[in-house]
C-alpha cells in the first residue's frame, strides 16, 4: 500500500486517480459480436456461447427440472439468508415509490407526476467462480416494485451448461421467470436487439467484465438505456483515532478481494492508525482464500494521513467513492459534509458488506468517480416519472398572456396560436 | 400529411418510425473539435467561435455593461411573463425535493437516502433566430432548487458578439452569473474538459443541433454525464370525436414549426375528425411566419384513424411520444392507460405550448421513443440520491448471520470477516 503523509494539494490528483479504463480498444471486437447477434439472433448467440463459454446449448431457457433442482440444491441456511436480505431490500425500496400529488401551480392549472415502470427491462448477472445472486435481489426487487411488466435475466452457463442454483433460487424469489443461459457481449446484444428467444428490452442493468461494460456503452448509443457507466469497485475509509485498525483493515480487504483492479483507500487524521492498519492488513491478508487477488489490489491501494477532518472530507469529496465508510467518533457530523459518494456507512459497526448484501440499500453504485454525477440504482432507475397537466378553460385564460408573450418572443407564433385559438372558441360559447 | 385508415398491426412499425438520425457520420468532425478544445482550451474555443459563429471575441464572459443593457432591453411585458412562468416552474419542482426519512429495515439497522445537488453543472442554450430563454428557466430553476453549487451557461454569440437580452435576463433571474458566449461543439467541449475561462462540470444539460447532440454523446463516453439522448421534437394528439379540429390543428402546427424534422401525429377514433383536421391544418398554415419550416415537417406527419380507444392507447404507447395531448371526453381514464410518454396534456384546454413555457412542468423531455426508458428533466436530474446506513453493534449482531452466509456462498470470505471480526471485538467488551 502506498502511504501519503500530509500530502500537498498538488498530490491530490495522484491520490484520487483511478486505473485508466481502456474500453475503447475493445470496441471493434465487441461491435462485431453485437452486430452478429443483431443480424442472426439466436444463431449468433449459440455460436458465441460455444466459443466463449465452451458449451453447446440446444436451449438457452431453464427447464422445469432445472428450476426444481435449484430449489433443492440451495441449503436451508442460505435460503433463509437470501429471504431476510430480500425482505430488507424490499422495505427500503418500497419507500421510494412516488406518491401522486397534483399541485395547482396557478388557478385552474393542475400538474402532477406519476411513476410508471419501464415496460421491459433486462438484468445481466455475471457467472464465474462467484455467483452474484445478491445482485439479482438488488435489481429484481426494485424492478418488481416499480411495476416493470417484463423482467428478463441473462447469466452465462458453466461448462456443463447450467446456472448456479442460488442464481435460480434468487430469480424465482423475486418473481423473475424468464431466465436465459447467455453471458457476455452476446447477452447484452440479445437483450438490446431481441432474438427469436430473447425479448428486446428498453433498459439493461447489471455488472460485468470490461467486455460487458463496453457492450452496454455501445448499445446505449443505439437507443437502449443502461443503469450507469461502470468501473472497478472501490471503498474509501475515512477514519479518525477512534477507529479500530482491525475493522478498517477488514473493510479495505473486503474491497481488495473483489478483483485485482479494486480500489481501497484510507484517509485518516491519525498517523498511528495508518501504521496500525497497514500492519493489520498484511496480517489479515493471510486468512483469505482470495489472497492472490487481494494482494494485487493492495499494490495500488493508498493510505493517506491528513491534517484535519475538514481536509479529509474535502479529499473524500474529491475522490467521490462508490462506498464511503465513516469510521469516526461523530459520523453524523462528518456525513453532513459529504457531497460526493455512492453509499455512506456511518460509524464503527457499519461495514460495507452489510450494504452489499442485506441491510436494504442497493449495492449497484457509481464507481470511477461517477458519484459526482450519478446515483446508485434505486426504484427511480426502473421507472419513468411522467408529467401530466390539465387546465380548465379558465385556467388557460389565466395563463394565456404569459404563454403568448413568451412564444412570440421566441419567434414561435404557432405556439401562441394554440392558446389564442382556444380562447377565441371559449369566448364564443 | 400521410393518412392511415384503420391500419393493420403490420403497419405500426411504419407509423411509429422516426427519421433516421445519423449522428455517427458527424463523429469524426465533432471529435476533432472536442480534442482541440481539450488540448488548447480557450485558444481552440476562440478559433472555432471565429470559424463557426463568424465573430472574433476577446472575452467570452459578459461585461457588467452587457448585463445592464439586457435588463433595459427586455420589455416589461416579457419580464412579467418570464417571472410568472418561473414562479410556476419553481412551485412544481420545489415539490420534488426528497425528504429524508430514515427507516429501520430490521432492529438496529437504519437506512436513508439524501438528495445532494450535483456540484457543478453546465447548461447549453442554442442561439440562432429563436432565443430559447424558456429553457434557461426549465434547467436553471431545478438546478438552483437542487442546491448545485456552480451552474454555468454557454450560448453562441451572434455576429456582433452578443447574446439575446432575454437570455441574460432569464439567466440572472434564476441566479446564473457565469455565462459564456460560446456555442456548438466547442461549448460542450469547454464544459466537459474545462478551459482557462470555463470551469469543468460534472453534467451537461440542454438542447442543440445534431453537432451539439453528437458532442454530448461523445463527452458522455469520457465521463461527463448528460441529461438524456436527444432527437427531433414531437407531438402525438390522441383524439376522439369530442375534439375540436381547430385546436388539434393548432397543436400539430405548434410542433411542426419547430423544425423540418419535427414529428406531428394524430391518432383518432374519428374519421371525420381526421378529415377536418387535415383541412384545418392547411388553412392555419397560411397564418404562420415559419410556414416554410412547418410545411416541411408536415410532409412526414401522420393522421391515423383507428377502430377503438384501446387501440389508440396501445399505438400511442408503442410510439412513446415526447408530448402526448389527450383531446378526448374522458382524459383521466385514457391517461390511466398511458405507460410510455414524456409529458401528457389532458383535455381540450391543455395545449402543449402551456407546458412548453409556463404551467410549471419541465419541457426538456425524451424524444425519439426514448420515453420508453427515460424521464424528462426534473429536480432528480440535478441531484444524486446518496444512500446512508448506520448499524448499532446490536444491529450488526442481528444481521450478521445473513451477511456471512451470503458472502461465503458468493465466495467472498473477506466480506464475511468484515462482519465477524467486529462481532468478536464487540463480544470481548
Amino acid at each position: 500500500m502506498k502511504t501519503f503523509i500530509e500530502p500537498s494539494r498538488s498530490a491530490w490528483a495522484t491520490i484520487t486517480s483511478r486505473p485508466q479504463l481502456d474500453n475503447l480498444s475493445l470496441v471493434g471486437k465487441v461491435s462485431e459480436v453485437l452486430q452478429a447477434v443483431r443480424e442472426t439472433g439466436d444463431q449468433a448467440v449459440r455460436q458465441f456461447t460455444s466459443t466463449f463459454d465452451g458449451v453447446n446449448l440446444s436451449a438457452f431457457t431453464i427447464s422445469e427440472k432445472e428450476w426444481e433442482e435449484a430449489e433443492n440444491q440451495v441449503s436451508a441456511t442460505l435460503k433463509t439468508a437470501i429471504q431476510q436480505a430480500a425482505k430488507n431490500i424490499e422495505i427500503f425500496h418500497q419507500q421510494q415509490l412516488l406518491e401522486i400529488t397534483p399541485i395547482e401551480t396557478q388557478p385552474g392549472v393542475k400538474c402532477w407526476r406519476k411513476s410508471v415502470g419501464i415496460e421491459k427491462v433486462g438484468l445481466y448477472i455475471p457467472g464465474g467462480s462467484a455467483p452474484l445472486f445478491s445482485t439479482i435481489l438488488m435489481l429484481g426487487i426494485p424492478a418488481r416494485l416499480a411495476g416493470c411488466k417484463q423482467v428478463i435475466l441473462c447469466s452465462p452457463p458453466d461448462k456443463a451448461g447450467r446456472l448456479h442454483p442460488a442464481i435460480l433460487f434468487a430469480a424465482k424469489l423475486v418473481g423473475i421467470t424468464q431466465v436465459f443461459k447467455i453471458g457476455g457481449v452476446q447477452a447484452i446484444g440479445a437483450m438490446a436487439y431481441g432474438t427469436q428467444t430473447v425479448p428486446k428490452v428498453h433498459k439493461i442493468f447489471g455488472p460485468g467484465n470490461q467486455y460487458v461494460t463496453a457492450a452496454k456503452e455501445l448499445v446505449q448509443q443505439t437507443g437502449t438505456a443502461i443503469d450507469m457507466p461502470a468501473g472497478p469497485s472501490e471503498v474509501l475509509v475515512l477514519a479518525d483515532d477512534s477507529a479500530n485498525p482491525i475493522f478498517v483493515a477488514a473493510d479495505l480487504l473486503s474491497q481488495a478481494e473483489h478483483g485485482p483492479d479494486s480500489q481501497a483507500l484510507l484517509i485518516t487524521t491519525s498517523k498511528s492508525l495508518a501504521n496500525a492498519v497497514e500492519k493489520e492488513v498484511l496480517r489479515q491478508l493471510e486468512d483469505l482464500p482470495r489472497k492472490a487477488i487481494a494482494s494485487q489490489a493492495l499494490q495500488h491501494s493508498k493510505l493517506v494521513v491528513v491534517k484535519s477532518m475538514e481536509e479529509a472530507i474535502e479529499l473524500s469529496n474529491s475522490y467521490a467513492a462508490e462506498h464511503l465508510i465513516l469510521s469516526v467518533t461523530d459520523p453524523e457530523s462528518v456525513a453532513e459534509g459529504i457531497i460526493n459518494a455512492g453509499s455512506v456507512f456511518l460509524g464503527h459497526y457499519s461495514p460495507e458488506s452489510v450494504g452489499d448484501y442485506a441491510s436494504g440499500t442497493n449495492h449497484t453504485l457509481p464507481t470511477n468517480g461517477y458519484a459526482t454525477a450519478y446515483s446508485g440504482v434505486s426504484l427511480d432507475s426502473f421507472v419513468r416519472k411522467i408529467t401530466f397537466q390539465k387546465l380548465s378553460s379558465q385556467g388557460l385564460a389565466g395563463i394565456a398572456d404569459t404563454v403568448i408573450t413568451m412564444a412570440e418572443a421566441e419567434g414561435l407564433r404557432a405556439h401562441a396560436l394554440a392558446v389564442s385559438r382556444r380562447l377565441a372558441s371559449s369566448a364564443k360559447k
